[in-house]
């Protein structure tokens, strides 16, 4: 059993959602000597999110990011938190709805992903600048 | 310290929120040896999803199939990605508003789960076929 | 490698979001002596869930409660599940939307938030009680 931790930094993203799985796994600790284990991911922000989606058609990342900004739009009236602009409020509900962490696991040195499955990072902000996510693996070697 | 790992296989299932807590178990590695440890369960798939809720009352998974349909209903003009019909980019957003994976922990050889909830296999296409589940468990032995 | 696991019992709190970070911390099983790795939290409800979110503004918890009871009214026709009062079916549809667990990274003793990271308890009842939540800790110390 071993324990690999690092915090790697995502280059600024426009707002939107975005697939990252080689930009993450590029930076963080390896996993290719892992007969099984799992995959932590955590983003230190509340106003950015990880999610995992389809990984090959660009459209489903637009409808994502146009279907979550009619869910939660922009200047309503119930909002009082403001201060930080319009796009503030919306950034920290959509952040809830979708997910600070995610969880995957390890299979003979690889994600166990499905197909189509890629890891999203999920800028709400207008200008939400890099973003940091901290790397957590568990895992046996073989 | 035990790393236990399996892929189960979900029979289809129609369009909507079904209890599958027996099924899964019932196909997973065991637990009942398990002082203390956690499950991991994650879905090979961006189309249908998991998560934990009311365990006893039907009505309950009706009502949550109808509502995600009213906040993500299908042929929105805003959607794109339509080449594979109009249940398909809903599915992809209420997979990634639900959740692709789950974690429960064991405790005394069985989940710690409150007295009223059970796991949800979550399938958002009309026609889904089975399902991947990857199950993943680490945990002490008494 | 050691695991650490407890059941904490979060005081009654009014329907709406609140920050619990420290009710949380200051009840479960000690973090400061680890050098690396993962708090999980896990509810035993289903008309309650954990998120985080922004541990400064009051203004973004009530703007988070007046915002899931918009996208998740009372009293919808479509809702069959009725017999435990018009907050019920909404709750157990935001605790999906929500999370029933939470993991975060454990670094040098300390929780690996952001700045402005904060557990939060979203009591989606308008009496929803006292709540458990269950705490698994695996690390290694110094």
């Amino acid at each position: 059993m071993e324990w690999r931790q690092d915090t790697v930094r995502l280059a600024p993203k426009s707002r939107g959602f975005h697939l990252v799985t080689d930009e993450v796994l590029g930076q963080g600790p390896r996993i290719d000597d892992l007969r099984v284990g799992l995959l932590h991911l955590f983003i230190q922000h509340t106003s950015a999110s990880l999610t995992i989606n389809e990984n090959a058609a660009p459209a489903v990342r637009g409808d994502m990011e146009r279907h979550f900004n009619e869910m939660v739009p922009e200047n309503q009236p119930h909002y009082q938190h403001t201060v930080e602009g319009p796009d503030d409020m919306p950034a920290h509900i959509k952040a809830s709805m979708l997910d600070t962490s995610l969880s995957v696991p390890i299979q003979d040195g690889q994600l166990a992903f499905g197909t189509w499955q890629g890891i999203y990072l999920n800028e709400h902000r207008d200008h939400g600048g890099a973003r940091s996510v901290v790397v957590t693996i568990r895992g046996e070697t073989t």
